[in-house]
């Protein structure tokens, strides 16, 4: 803040790189996808567009997982949840009368999704309950550090999509608010989403266990029950959507049927709205999954997609590149 | 946006109104309670402070009833609800067989409070479950433009407070991001927080029942459940701030216990915080009560600001002005 001759000043110059014809998307190939979105986003924003839409209006929602970063060969905060029961068993011999957290703690996966979702909720619950938020942070950030993807052998939060950070970014500078609205864990997806997406914790809407206010020895910290608060997935989507935003979005994207609902709600508003699809459709780069998979089943909203107006992207066909690493190693 | 010789420009100029040293809290008299804050606030925003707090960090929680509009002769929301148990009485012949639904067909106001919490959710339940969100928020609009407070004769959002008004403005122009933590209903203060506050409904938490995701004849819709969701109070309070906001607040703005849990969680943080509790001390101009008030009841909070560092506010003493229509009234 400068100030000027008795006035306060704020002064606010934000010069995007390069020029104002360049490509705001640049790791999407030009196609019926990136026609799309720049389309649409130039329809609401323009001032003497019959679709404008005012500032506060321009709510932008997205899925995680599948959507932003991969979600294979089972979802990141899954394999965060195994370490740490495997970390802590010893502490746990009691862990050993449960058939799902035996199975965590032998590092065997089929083991735990045999137990569908009840088995993911029992091991998430013993990784993360009992700690504090601040701790479960703190845990979750030394996982990221350390911890390396079995295929690609980066960081977890490295496997995020090139083309979905350019997305939010140019969202942004548009003067769309960008928020999360993931099935994965509230306070997991909070660790990361402000330095790796530039998505700020109270833009993050998420699934969470309860927790409790409690005093601590050097003051006050919120501590994790082993408690079931909310489902963030399917209609919980946008129930969570309405609680925490209060605003019907103007854009939605996912990638699988958990986001049908969110997408039905952010397209069925009045005006121009837009909805678009994620599809995994690139083994060699990515994965290749949709109708079959048990991760990211994308089905029924696969079916309304054509009906309902939502854009369809094809991760092989539509985007040039998959992973910022992709960048860093050079033509 | 101004494209200029191929570059984005984005140029904000806020000018705020007067002269740089004129005074941001002009109904706030000289004393105590405004050196603090606009000590506090200097320490945490100039950049060469050792209490220096970067711009995403600066989280300031307020709650609603008696902190930033007023409470009396009961909560504003609760008049809300008796006048639509009123209006719709004759389409619910079943509300005759509880006494707390007939205590506020009948108007009789003490009848509804001799139930306590229980008996104000069942009044709050009736009167709201069945509607959309869409349609609720439509109701309380309808509702601020017709009601008049009994002593003002003024709408119930007219009844804010002038001097929490300049301090949210305030700390926004001083870079923080203001948000309301009430135990009031969630969907009922977002129908006026952002044109009275400038608090954008994203940015508003508080207390609800359930909903639930609903096809409509032209689309779909949040339909609210007879079912509690969430008490937004005391303990509640940081629970709600650790699930929305993600961060701890910098300073917290309260009035009475219920804000209790609220000052503890934003104060014991690291680092120079800040916590202040408005006291209700001006029978003439507003209403004086504390310990032993059944509404707001300041007791424990009070009991504790000392030790804890709380600003408390005595309106008497330090508010020039209370209400907004005080100033258009003219001297």
């Amino acid at each position: 803040m400068t100030r000027l001759g008795g006035l306060i000043l704020i002064v606010n110059v934000v010069v995007l790189p390069g020029l104002a014809t360049a490509d705001p998307l640049p790791s999407w190939n030009h196609g019926e996808a990136k026609s799309a979105i720049l389309s649409f986003v130039e329809r609401v924003t323009e001032p003497d567009s019959r679709d404008y839409v005012p500032f506060n209006e321009r709510v932008a929602v997205f899925d995680n997982d599948g959507t932003l970063w991969s979600e294979q060969p089972m979802y990141f905060q899954l394999i965060y949840a195994i370490d740490r029961v495997k970390a802590l068993a010893l502490r746990h011999p009691e862990w050993m009368d449960s058939p799902i957290l035996k199975a965590a703690m032998e590092g065997d996966v089929e083991g735990v999704l045999a137990g569908g979702k009840g088995g993911l909720m029992e091991v998430v619950m013993a990784s993360h309950a009992g700690l504090t938020i601040e701790e479960f942070k703190a845990s979750v950030r030394d996982w990221l550090a350390t911890a390396r993807h079995p295929r690609s052998n980066r960081r977890y939060d490295g496997m995020v999509y090139q083309p979905m950070l350019e997305l939010l970014r140019y969202l942004r500078a548009e003067g769309f608010k960008t928020f999360i609205v993931s099935g994965g864990g509230i306070d997991f997806i909070r660790v990361f989403a402000e330095e790796v997406y530039g998505i700020p914790p109270e833009q993050v809407i998420g699934s969470s266990i309860k927790a409790e206010f409690a005093r601590t020895s050097d003051g006050t910290a919120l501590r994790k029950l082993p408690e079931l608060n909310f489902i963030d997935d399917k209609a919980g989507k946008p129930v969570a959507i309405s609680l925490h935003i209060g605003r019907r979005p103007l854009a939605a994207f996912g990638n699988s049927d958990g986001d049908l609902e969110m997408l039905q709600y952010a397209t069925t508003g009045g005006g121009l709205r837009f909805g678009l699809i994620v599809r995994h459709s690139d083994a060699e780069r990515e994965w290749a999954y949709d109708r079959d998979s048990h991760i990211g089943r994308l089905d029924k909203a696969l079916d309304q997609a054509g009906e309902a107006g939502w854009v369809v992207v094809d991760m092989k066909r539509d985007w040039r590149v998959v992973y910022p690493f992709e960048l860093q190693q050079g033509p």
